[in-house]
């Protein structure tokens, strides 16, 4: 059961058509294969695992996106298997799959970005993929544009662990005219993204170039898809990718209006990284670990990473244990350079638990433990050595993380 | 169920009298404290945690070693209670106890070294203490030496969330004497060492000068205590302890059976660090990491770490799920620079699975669950790119390592 995962709606991004089928890949026989056809318009920006064991899709993807310079015409996605550690086979049939695609819709190869998701360390069986590919391709050639199934159809095509699609928008007002920023997510386990995160695409209708593109993504990736983490394990094809359609009202890092853009933009890219959270595998609790009073935002990072990625805080929190010691332990082991200890607050929600190297005066178990009952938790640490600040989003270690990892493939 | 939990059998050490008491720390009624007293010619090297947070007996322990230069006359140890964030008055409450010991058996103050191990955050309770420190002293007074009832008892004593009791023995002959190494060990959970382990105390009868003392201690525990993972998390209060009790044969590091003496030191270490894994939290194998070819150990340790805390990967062990995605996931995310993946190998106990960066010729994965169904198990991890290689020690991640977590305090 996700944590109050509650996006706010989805519409559809003109300069994008999407179709999704049931391929063949998962033994479910749920959709797996989306392909996302863009205008001849639209521009992409994209950030990639940095796991040394990158999956075939992200090495050829990196290859097309420096080749085609933003030029993206598709995208071509599967669920159920993630061609990662399969060698020369899984980077020909990659490459395979794009010419395919390409061939189809008639545009160049390199125009084809490829993502795969699933389990690692299998062959893509090959004939099931293309003929996938030819029936994207017939039925994107005359599929109408702007239309909400599409899209919702597509964030369950993506799916693999997860429990609900991720799928929200938002609009801002640019020029007067309405822009619309529409991503979706996918991801539940394996999550501590590095530089990206699972499989996120992100578009919108703005006209933007490239190189704006990139800092948009690069901006609010850092404060919501980078800042989040289930278990501290980072995918071999995390993948985070913007589309702007260039069909709607043009913007640049130097419009007035950018920070709207950008505000909105984040808005989105925080409440996907946030729902993959709520609907993390086991997961029963939503927890905000806010770091402040650190020298920089890499240390106050570091100190919310070591908390949120800790075996014993999230069984704590599981049993809604207001265990500060196991907080004080992983403030302590996170590392940072001469930490005074004596100096360090912590809070659960506005319960001051502990301040002066002591248990705070007033502080009962009780009085964490009605803070660790609820659903939303807030864990506060203050550093008092500098003004950075950095929240890092996860959720709790239930048996049912364990069930869940323990039969995935059975 | 400890996983092949078979110690060789413990000797007592002479130079040193053990007593073990219930003081009333624990709500089972167990025993909870133990008192060591040490001859004259005693000598004693310790390695404490490097967690920020270090409890106040770690703080006190440092200052006394310091001071005393080596010479401790007596270990103060309570279980139930890690004295670990509180404060000033914790500070003060572990000098007071020394203080007490100290007066007690007539010897000074900082020759006095205080542990502690349990529930961090709560002020250990005064006068149980006192009261506690009171009875062993009167004990000890009377007590006689040598006696393996003293050292069965002591290594119950120190236990928290253990479920069996972890005191070995090797025998070494040094000029044709008989020199003997016991230790001690308790931890199961909140188990990454750094610098030191949970609690672990050695005892020779040898007799020792204070700065070899350290070298041997730091020797033995890089390979052992330095090598052992249950959850990344780093305790407050670890801390190893060597004692030469200074009664038996002469030995340094220049003597020509020093290389005798370290062999049996590492053996008993190893034995006692490879017990707290097979008795760690929920653990039904025991997983041994071994990363070769690296350029230096660091970087093996770091690729060992990566794999033994990988939650995906303990899942898959507990489900004996031969997910070799997880391995090479957990590899590639490892941080090691420039590691060229497509080198590579890894193996499952004799199985190949993973070489030339793809699924091994005649791997399969009946194969490798076969080596994973057992309860010993060996990840081999080459990386081919120097002669460096290193150990790791880990357990799997069960549903029991959830439940005693979250259910530890209630």
């Amino acid at each position: 059961m996700p944590v109050n995962l509650n996006l706010p709606s989805a519409m559809p991004v003109r300069g994008a058509v999407l179709t999704t089928l049931v391929a063949g890949l998962k033994s479910s026989g749920t959709a797996d294969m989306v392909v996302a056809q863009l205008a001849e318009t639209a521009r992409t920006a994209a950030v990639f695992t940095q796991n040394a064991f990158c999956a075939a899709p992200v090495t050829i993807g990196k290859e097309h996106l420096l080749a085609n310079k933003g030029h993206v015409r598709a995208l071509l996605i599967n669920s159920g298997n993630a061609n990662a550690g399969t060698g020369q086979p899984g980077i020909d049939m990659a490459r395979g799959h794009c010419q395919a695609l390409a061939a189809a819709l008639e545009i160049p190869e390199e125009s084809v970005l490829p993502f795969s998701t699933g389990v690692i360390g299998q062959l893509l069986p090959d004939a099931i993929m293309r003929n996938g590919i030819e029936k994207a391709a017939q039925t994107i050639a005359s599929a109408p544009e702007s239309e909400i199934s599409q899209w919702t159809d597509a964030s369950r095509g993506i799916m693999t662990t997860d429990t609900q699609p991720k799928l929200t928008s938002q609009t801002v007002l640019i020029n007067g005219q309405s822009v619309t920023i529409t991503g979706m997510s996918k991801g539940a386990g394996m999550i501590q993204p590095n530089m990206a995160t699972m499989l996120s695409y992100v578009f919108t209708d703005a006209t933007i170039d490239v190189a704006d593109l990139n800092t948009a993504l690069h901006d609010a990736v850092d404060v919501s898809f980078n800042a989040i983490t289930v278990d501290s394990d980072t995918s071999t094809n995390d993948a985070c990718v913007l589309v702007a359609t260039g069909v709607g009202e043009a913007l640049d890092v130097s419009h007035a209006q950018w920070p709207d853009f950008m505000h909105a933009l984040r808005r989105v890219c925080m409440d996907l990284a946030q729902a993959i959270i709520r609907d993390a595998e086991g997961a029963t609790k939503f927890i905000t670990v806010k770091v402040t009073g650190g020298k920089n935002t890499v240390e106050c990072k570091q100190v919310g990473y070591s908390i949120a990625n800790s075996p014993l805080v999230k069984t704590a929190m599981f049993a809604s244990d207001a265990n500060v010691g196991r907080l004080l332990m992983a403030i302590g082991k996170a590392g940072v350079d001469a930490l005074d200890a004596s100096k360090v607050t912590v809070s659960l929600g506005d319960v001051v638990a502990f301040s002066n190297a002591g248990i705070a005066e007033g502080y009962t178990e009780e009085r964490g433990a009605a803070v660790l009952a609820k659903a939303e938790i807030d864990v506060i640490v203050d550093l008092a050595r500098g003004d950075a600040a950095a929240s890092i989003y996860t959720c709790d270690l239930s048996h049912d993380y364990v069930s869940i990892n323990a039969d995935y493939r059975s």
